[in-house]
């Protein structure tokens, strides 16, 4: 790899498309190259979010006019549906990482069936290394294309894979009650995102519906070696930035919730961006804003053979930019915590 | 009963006194006679809560200065633990509904075990009614003194009992994942009260060591008719008043998530309070903000044989001044809407 | 007039005609007998409005299909420029409280000049009379269609007209430095309305451009018998609803703060909307928050000669709603504080 | 100068402490020695502020135990009175950058007056240079003792030093509208500070009194060559972070808004940190959040010879922690921007 890589990031006018920006900005050994944005091709980034104004930055240009001669990486942060025809018009050697759920799922029926199409790239399906970089880091280091993982599916994976795969919880029930920020909407103008509509006050949605929820099995049901079907609840709540999951596990005979905590710390351990709290101890969403660290506790259930594990992360950062740069770092074999050092911004 | 009742609130410098002022003041059969607050004596009430200034309110007076020979009623406001022995010191007919939490526990052993002190008033205890209005309306008329329930609780019970009652869910496990605004917290200058700790952000905390568990246990154990043990977890968020209970439960064989939702319309078909939503709807907190209001949803889980009941309250009016109005109105047989009628605030 | 008057909402849909719906229904002389909303004819005012879902409402219909002759009284609370046109097709003698702003520039070159295009009912113009109600009662009480006040005119307005017509102020500078809520920008999916553009932070907007400022030099020129051009500077925070102005003014020779607050107090003694506070004391906008309060206070500034006025309303309710209910009630000879008794709302 | 620099910051325990700490943590040339804190002498820093759990940092000490000797540089951000006693311990060729008010104001006099007790350290006052950066550069190099700036005085004389000094603008009147967040008020526990307090409104405090009007007018009346009295008044909103202030001023003849556009673009040409908008936009705290940006637009008024200057900045940082770092480096040699280079997080 060269000392310093090209970037492009399709979808550049959204919130995790700033967000990879303010990050990227920092990055030594990356050179932000072509900002695509189809509706704003021609403006200035600085005119989209003016708190990028100070960097010196590339306009936006629509994505035909994107030369990707002079690319050597790719952000896609695209919706999803569009994503996997334009990804699969890329050379076929261009390194992706792709931030929209459109190659997150293996089985493209399963993807059919939430998304209610039929999946437009299946040949890249099977070529797509699903990027939960802590559990992941070999396959990672040696893909082509990476699916993102999305902020929920993150803040319940990272817990849950090395619990089931050590057999120390059981998969059924799995309780995952999740409370994000509300930036996870994205930047489009909805009623539901409107700041009267959400402040002060909370409410449940895509109860038993929600996208992630396949996500979330899949990654559960690789880990514990047969099918897991998660419960799966956001919430909706004023903050933009967060996503706290409290998730209730029942204890395999015999196993207690230090054991979970010791399995816990274990796994992590030496690892950057993931630290697991004291047993007893839970952590707050506002101790990672801003950063890309995943933090996470676990206590007894007043209720015996029982346990609650609770996990944060920054949806936009661990949940989505700032893990595809930790993915990017892998897949070019630069230090993996380059350009995300951020310390997390309280209050 | 005289047309209009005298109306001492003890302790009336807190969230829940200001709060019982805002609706009494419109009450037509009520007059605001006496108003205590011992470290705030001799102040008038709008230097203390400036919405009210424009109601027609005695100062605040200590309590020992409270001439109660001319008071119906006494609705006490004050922390817990100092409100048994004042309570204690009241004239034996005269009626009180407490908001504190020193006369809900049936079980004095009990109480004493989650409030580290003896109950200092184990005579009265047996004497007091707990206070959900719309499951103990006939033991709430005849009561003298009536603990008025916690907010979690309130919450938590308006669903559960119904359903445990007619055997539609399992006791083990209900898991009660709660999310409360801050005034839940009082006025009391604490750190992590601050709106800076607060804001942008939320925690889970008191895990499986809230004081409202017992309570809950209590009446859910009293509805079942054996000892339920309930996993509950609270959690604070920046929002100024509400709860929503996410609660998860395991249906009984055959029973669906419609039998739930039915029943639950069953129970509170006529109820001028608490509403059921249809089958997979869910509410909001903004939908009861400042009314005494409770709504409740019910949806299936991914998961067969569970579904999930969300249950949302103003923390401070159905879940402590407004349950508590409810309840004087029933204890001295006035129409138990009168001055509850606030509609909802939004936005 | 008859015992109850029947009433129309022309546009229900948006914040403003829920806020009416939330007021009206608890006004003992209305009924609310049609609400209209074009692009949701056909659908329950609880399903567009859920925390309203506890009322017996009638449910939305087109504009067309409303039927004038059952009612007595017509709020519109429709967007401007398509209110012209409709006021002007509705019966002669119809009994009109206009929300928007087509009906409050008195000369139509003026709305033309702002507004962008010619006015569409002239004639209806000079018919119309502004409601500020504690300074037009007797006009109101006679006139056949009012224009409602926006919200940041009537919280600069009542202040500062009663010092201009007293000659205690002079009409250059006035500096008004508005901040308002949310809510003010209506219920449309903006991005500019997002939470995530909104939550945590604050900017000026429509300097020296904003409708709002031809409305304000309107009343304060006519009060002071000469053109006045006020500074008006209004800014965009995170919160659901108020709005605070803090005024500059320069005080006449001889003139002090102290005899600002008494000629203020003087005019609004009897009222009961408007509360002036003593001299030095300045409100909150959480002290009114919910209610048709109006709250000032007026403070000397540090240099002589100088004076501070602080002004703080609920922009959906004295702001719009309310003081429609306000203005209704004097339009059809029901006592001025009929329906409007909600205490303000805090925490 | 050492290639690294041993660093103490007494008073480690509040949020000016904790965001040197943030920032500190990322500078190459800075080891975090020493940190104290009185009453939480002993903790470690993870314990008082979790978000900072991730870096490797020394626990708390009481002052007392504080070992200078192996001190090169001082942050002190304790309270202020108490600062002007323990600085005058200090060994005399210690580097200090004080961020209280202990040190601001040059006439001791006046610092008795606004601070109601006599100045403890007059001859280190002498001493101090007011560390307003990027006006101040030279002083600041080779100062011993720097008093950092308050946050409003920041905000409002970045722009108004360069237009006062160029006799663009009047220096009577200068008015002053200033929006705060709460972090501004510390992490001291006072009713006022509380979310339920503060969220959801807005008011304005210490009218023609707050500590920071003499500390602007001693800036303002430096530039200016005569005595300036500025109108000042803030306010409090619900934000974390974040400074926004309105200023109205006076056009001297024959000047135009874009005159002093141009001025400050002028006089700001080349500064890393203060960038000003083209003429007639004016910026949002949102886009400086996190970083020690000041941003600044003008806009002409309506009235004519009258303009409206609005500038922001990010209170904890260009308002207190960064602006410190910022003048630590130029103190000590090191390159201005180092380890400030945080990009604005947003949303």
């Amino acid at each position: 790899m060269a000392d310093v890589a090209n970037v492009a990031i399709l979808g550049a006018s959204g919130y995790t498309g700033a967000e990879l920006i303010r990050m990227l900005a920092l990055h030594p050994r990356v050179r932000l190259t072509a900002l695509t944005a189809d509706r704003k091709a021609g403006q200035a980034m600085a005119s989209v979010f003016p708190h990028l104004a100070g960097l010196d930055l590339p306009d936006l240009v629509s994505l035909d006019a994107l030369d990707l001669s002079v690319i050597d990486f790719v952000f896609c942060a695209l919706p999803h549906g569009t994503t996997q025809e334009i990804i699969a018009k890329l050379p076929r050697d261009m390194k992706v990482c792709d931030l929209s759920a459109d190659f997150r799922l293996d089985d493209v029926d399963v993807y059919a069936q939430w998304y209610g199409h039929a999946h437009q790239a299946p040949d890249l399906q099977s070529e797509a290394v699903y990027g939960l970089t802590e559990l992941a880091r070999a396959e990672i280091a040696s893909a082509r294309l990476v699916a993102n993982p999305g902020c929920y599916p993150t803040s319940a994976q990272l817990p849950l894979i090395p619990l089931l795969e050590a057999r120390l919880i059981g998969a059924d029930p799995i309780i995952i009650d999740a409370k994000s920020g509300v930036s996870g909407a994205g930047r489009a103008a909805k009623e539901g995102s409107l700041y009267a509509e959400v402040a002060e006050g909370i409410h449940a949605y895509g109860l038993a519906s929600h996208r992630h929820a396949p996500e979330i099995d899949q990654g559960l049901s690789r880990a514990f070696g047969a099918e897991v079907v998660a419960t799966f609840t956001p919430h909706l709540m004023p903050m933009n930035r967060g996503i706290l999951s409290t998730i209730y596990v029942r204890l395999e005979n015999g196993v207690t919730s230090a054991d979970l905590q010791a399995c816990l710390a274990k796994r992590y351990a030496g690892e950057a961006f993931v630290r697991v709290l004291p047993e007893g101890q839970v952590p707050h969403t506002r101790h990672v804003r801003g950063s890309n660290l995943a933090l996470m506790g676990v206590a007894a259930d007043r209720r015996p053979g029982w346990a609650i594990v609770v996990s944060v992360i920054d949806n936009l950062v661990k949940g989505a930019s700032g893990q595809a740069i930790q993915n990017m770092n892998v897949m070019l074999g630069f230090p993996e915590t380059m350009g995300l050092a951020q310390v997390p911004m309280f209050p």
